[in-house]
């Protein structure tokens, strides 16, 4: 039974927005945090306004301290433009990616700046208030060595292995720590950092937001980032925004059938992607073809390792051109791409990023993904389609998680999009 | 080879918002689009503003001649107050619903007040030219009638079954009509109507557009409309608008396979959804039914019927509780269902509206769509889920049509959302 956890008896702290702007300065804040700097033309012409009322809106927001005149950009004839930029020292940002046996995180400036980073081993299945209650130790440490007070922490990005419900900020029945179940991450975080507004996402999500930030993904209104390690996941980009779905578990692709006499998936079903063609069942597949002689190459380091094969091994052999360990990279890759081929028809984004511990398992995987979707979808929805690894890779997730933080730091009031 | 259709030579009429407002005036008549009338606290509540900047953009409205002061709502204490809609007198728009054999249209006020309808059959395998030209007349048939000039056309909304280019508004390799491939719709139409701006997209989509305006769609962040006719297509909503993907043709579900040994589809793939569970393919499983003596109903059905068995044949012997014809539609509901239940996983919507032909055939079809997304999607994601028959029902398309138009005759110079 998962622990229900009830709402503390003295009053949760209210998650409110750092720093509430206007309609039309958040326009240019949102700007300047994609952009990082920009001139006062280029400022109309995003916004659409004249120059007039730019300025003016300008002038506000370096009168309370939002923004800062730097540098100059280049001349386009005339006199040099100044360049404005957020200041940076507003406030700073915390970033935490938790994985199911590490966590890692981040601090940062308030235009997105890493100062630190920090990992440790960390394992989900202790209670959530020891998680967390180290999370906190650990943010404590990160400002401390930078002589940064705790109200200075103005937003707090964590990203979960497991389904959220993205406007409770809770986590629903995750498979890994059903003890987490309704446990108040938000209120917890914020009786140590009152003046942090704390946004949790599922890590797929926040590997998305990862993506477009640091990675390939900027200025792509329609993709797919996809997870492949234990398990296999997906955060949706559509129109520029995480798109989580009507209870934020949108994304689950680990539990597409793709074989209805396949194996037993943990979640009850039979063939599931996620238990044919993720870490555990690549691993299972190759301890199979070592049993059936098929790899004396795998068969040597299953022995030198108490008879257990990891997906890692199988990923070893696969470079050392192990036939059988290359057939059932191969069969995974198919998999993923047979299920992304359906996705494709019905989303139609313009790329996918493959990331994810799998992932680095190169070449191979990602040719057969990309094979089996141009078989299975409809050339209107191939023709611009791109599939290729995720360029942010192993840092999608922390620098997600920061980027999830700075997506709530300049609010508007009543805004539509503030559904945290 | 489809014919291209190369643009004239003489210069295109511009596709110009017919009526601009700034963004402030925009958010008033989107919420009046949407509830029809509203007062002016209504309106300061739904945008955030103060009364007194509520008043002052309202007041600029009704100089403009864009809003009315009609009626009074009822009294919440004090006096009553009165209330607002948009000047039907401003002008007219026109819907467009094309299908594989007929063509219907509708006339309405430009707060989607329907004027007038007609209908007649229509073949899409006429060159473009001819169709649209028939189009054209029936329009001018529609106006004359109500005395209506052309220039007070301010918006014609086109649905046509194939996948639509949205921001060229041309067809991209549509199957049942090849030589439609590029035709300029927007162009031709806007030669008799310059003053409207046309919008063409798939007919799935504005069936999706039809249930948010007149169906249970309204109010629902995130849906999927499903169509099930001689094809099997989708239109989805997410965050309350179209989702159309990156090249226009997501929704795409009729390609999507339920079975790699299955039938050849006409994509040229192997057991596509469609090709198993559209129309035509319950049409040949029954006639297959007769051939096996499964049928004896069916079989007089045929005999009387030239050896040819319709899709609603099937529906009509179902009815009469055969049960070969009932075991043909459950099988189609199950692959719909199974396809639906990756969806669901993947996109997480609240409701899925089922409509199209073969909707009509009633719960045998609904309880095994319904049966089959329970059975293979995640409990978070069908907890809320709703599945249900659309209510606009074959009033979608034509409804969404109009709804098309509307959308964009209100319209900021710079808006994000302006891609036409």
């Amino acid at each position: 039974m998962p622990t229900t956890h009830s709402p503390s008896a003295k009053k949760a702290p209210r998650n409110a927005a750092p720093i509430l702007v206007d309609s039309a300065e958040a326009e240019i804040m949102r700007a300047l945090r994609k952009q990082g700097r920009i001139s006062r033309t280029e400022v109309s012409s995003i916004t659409g306004w004249s120059k007039a009322k730019a300025s003016q809106e300008i002038r506000s927001l370096i009168s309370k301290g939002l923004l800062l005149e730097v540098g100059e950009g280049a001349s386009q004839g005339g006199r040099r433009p100044k360049l404005l930029r957020i200041n940076s020292q507003l406030g700073f940002i915390i970033g935490i990616d938790i994985g199911a046996t590490s966590v890692e995180l981040a601090l940062a400036d308030v235009t997105g700046q890493i100062l630190q980073r920090c990992s440790e081993a960390a394992d989900v299945r202790n209670r959530p208030e020891l998680f967390f209650g180290r999370c906190v130790e650990l943010i404590h440490e990160l400002i401390k060595a930078h002589g940064i007070q705790s109200d200075q922490i103005l937003g707090i990005g964590v990203g979960v292995p497991g389904p959220v419900d993205f406007a409770r900020a809770v986590l629903v029945a995750p498979p890994l720590m059903p003890d987490w179940e309704n446990f108040p991450i938000r209120n917890f975080i914020k009786e140590s950092f009152p003046s942090a507004f704390v946004v949790v996402d599922n890590d797929v999500n926040i590997m998305a937001l990862g993506e477009q930030r640091a990675g390939d993904g900027a200025n792509i209104d329609h993709f797919i980032y996809v997870k492949i390690g234990t398990g296999i996941g997906s955060g949706i980009i559509s129109n520029g925004r995480i798109h989580r779905g009507s209870d934020g578990c949108a994304g689950d692709i680990g539990h597409i059938c793709v074989d209805k006499q396949g194996p037993i998936c943990r979640c009850g079903n039979q063939g599931c992607l996620e238990a044919m063609a993720a870490g555990p069942a690549i691993a299972e597949k190759a301890m199979q073809a070592v049993r059936n002689g098929a790899s004396p190459f795998m068969r040597q380091i299953m022995e030198a390792n108490n008879g257990v094969l990891r997906p890692e091994d199988v990923n070893a052999a696969c470079r050392e051109g192990d036939e059988a360990a290359l057939e059932i990279i191969r069969s995974s890759g198919q998999m993923v791409g047979e299920v992304l081929a359906s996705l494709v028809n019905f989303f139609n984004p313009s790329h996918i990023f493959i990331g994810g511990g799998i992932a680095n398992f190169g070449n191979h995987l990602l040719v057969s993904i990309r094979r089996a979707v141009l078989r299975r979808s409809l050339p209107l929805a191939t023709t611009h389609l791109s599939i290729n690894f995720s360029r942010a890779g192993s840092d999608a997730g922390i620098i997600g998680a920061l980027a999830l933080a700075l997506e709530y730091l300049f609010m508007v009031e009543d805004d539509p999009h503030l559904i945290v």
